[in-house]
């Protein structure tokens, strides 16, 4: 099934492209002056095969779950925060529901592993288990288990675009989930486990040792194969984790763009695009994460997030920002004059 | 008149600034976590004097001019263009209206100086004269239209207060407006004029060449003095960057937050500063222009634009985005839950 999906996702379409470039440069400004919302509007084209889509329903999908690591002490945080924090969002009051309002974004949470029984409306629940094992004692799930997580946040956007939504955004809740994070990051580009760890939601340098000593144990113990991303997944990554990347094949089977968040869903991305590189053609960047190890992340998906909005919040907050974008970008296409149809016409078709 | 208004403009409020920060710091997020629209959020309340001010409406104020430089071929598209892009925003085609329209700000357009006869339903009209004259021949202006310049911009900024704005965002039109932008940035900066200019709106090595032989013609006949902001704008600026300069003045003494747009707003603010350093106290930055100089500009405010979009068209095109992560801060102060009012308290207040 995953194989069969994987086999779904394409390349960007040539002529959707190269005509929204001209659509662009015959618009009422210098040619490539609106920058990055120029790139965005072009290789929107190149997804959804229309010249000028536009993005009606945009959903932030947050996935929660739990980590065995956080018995170590890996974050500020207690255990507990991840459920308390998913209620908080269906309760709409925290940071990821306030700047979903103000982008236009429908906020949709999913329990993908939550170490709590959660038994809220609204709540889609895809638990795979109440928080995975902990690393340093084998391997953070079963490889059955990463299939299933992942295999659920396929069904999770298959869903979402079924009733209607036209991009869809990552968020995370999972209190000690950089750890996993910062391990995914050091196995699939090979870097010594400090340049992948940062301090999260404000560890201290004792507590940071700890997260680094954690994380070395669990790739030592584990050998997760680099070219194999269920296996890495398994070995230390998480359930919300496996939910994103799942959420982004799905996306990128049907065609759908995806905005990246922070660190955690940036980490389900290089995933998602280890199993298939074509996934590339489907995501777009958004924040650059305070978490030191993003940059490295984007690098290797090849994506420059242009919010530098110092946040490390997680929960899809940079990027309902980048789906703010994205909407500009359509709307640029749809809605501005161009030479052609403005007075502006003759003198500068003349010279530009 | 002018000292008297530069005599109002005052210091942030340093206890609704601890207050917003306390607030800040008991929400249901990590401290900090919010990055730079908790700076934002802190700002405001030192502004405003309020813990959590709403910002209703909003307005971007296009100001446009001719400049007589442009006789030199500094720019690659013609001087009417500037009376015809100014027609684009009144009709709602340009750029600035697309991307306000989408952020939800209203669109005032003044006619600081065209090189026409606009007689457009809805233009403001200030206009000192159609276009300066050449600074490569004399001063673009004489010390009393620079004055007259500034004080029309403070009357459109106390108009458009009293209607009920609560936040300004400069915005620009006019060809050829890099060249003296780029002269105010060598001269407050001593810089070598090499290191202020760019391609604007796309010129090739060739009118480069020329562009930095006018600027140093300029600032060689003209002896601007860099202390003195009036003898700049006067001798190499323009009628809609005096506008600017006034606009944001107005605004810092009503203690009105501004946001400020790319190279040509910000050669404005850096005059502003000029005259008065606590105007820094109502500035917001917003992106990062592909004009190379505006970095140097962006550090002489000590700002930091945080959208990294690759735009350089001008208009307040990147200024009604920072207005609308302004907004975002407002409503993260309004709407997120506590740690008080929510259930995350207890867990989280003893830990982190």
């Amino acid at each position: 099934m995953l194989t069969e999906l994987l086999n779904q996702i394409g390349e960007l379409y040539d002529e959707p492209m190269e005509k929204a470039q001209q659509h662009l440069d015959s618009l009422i400004k210098p040619p490539g002056s609106l920058g990055v919302l120029e790139e965005m509007a072009v290789k929107l084209a190149g997804i959804t095969g229309e010249l000028a889509p536009a993005l009606g329903k945009k959903t932030v999908v947050v996935m929660a779950g739990d980590h065995g690591v956080t018995d170590h002490g890996v974050s500020v945080a207690p255990v507990e925060v991840t459920a308390q924090m998913t209620r908080s969002f269906l309760k709409g009051l925290a940071g990821i529901n306030v700047l979903s309002r103000h982008t236009g974004v429908e906020v949709v949470v999913v329990d993908m592993g939550v170490r709590a029984e959660l038994n809220l409306p609204g709540l889609i629940v895809k638990k795979v288990r109440p928080g995975t094992s902990d690393f340093t004692q084998g391997p953070a799930m079963t490889r059955e288990e990463a299939l299933q997580a992942i295999m659920a946040g396929v069904e999770v956007a298959r869903d979402l675009i079924a009733q209607g939504s036209k991009v869809l955004i990552t968020g995370d809740m999972g209190i000690g989930n950089t750890t996993p994070s910062a391990a995914i990051l050091a196995v699939l580009m090979d870097l010594p486990v400090e340049q992948a760890v940062g301090r999260g939601t404000g560890i201290n340098s004792e507590i940071m040792q700890k997260k680094i000593e954690v994380i070395k144990s669990g790739i030592t113990i584990n050998k997760p194969q680099k070219s194999d991303a269920i296996d890495v997944l398994s070995k230390v990554g998480g359930f919300e984790i496996g939910g994103l990347m799942g959420l982004i094949l799905g996306a990128a089977a049907a065609r759908v763009p995806v905005v990246i968040d922070g660190f955690i869903s940036t980490a389900a991305a290089m995933l998602a695009v280890t199993l298939n590189s074509r996934v590339r053609n489907f995501l777009f960047p958004s924040h650059l994460s305070e978490e030191p190890g993003h940059r490295l992340m984007m690098e290797y998906l090849g994506l420059t997030p242009y919010l530098q909005i110092k946040m490390r919040l997680g929960e899809g907050t940079g990027g309902v920002f980048g789906a703010f974008f994205l909407e500009a970008a359509t709307k640029v296409m749809r809605e501005m004059g161009s030479f052609t149809s403005s007075e502006v016409s003759a003198l500068l078709e003349e010279r530009m």
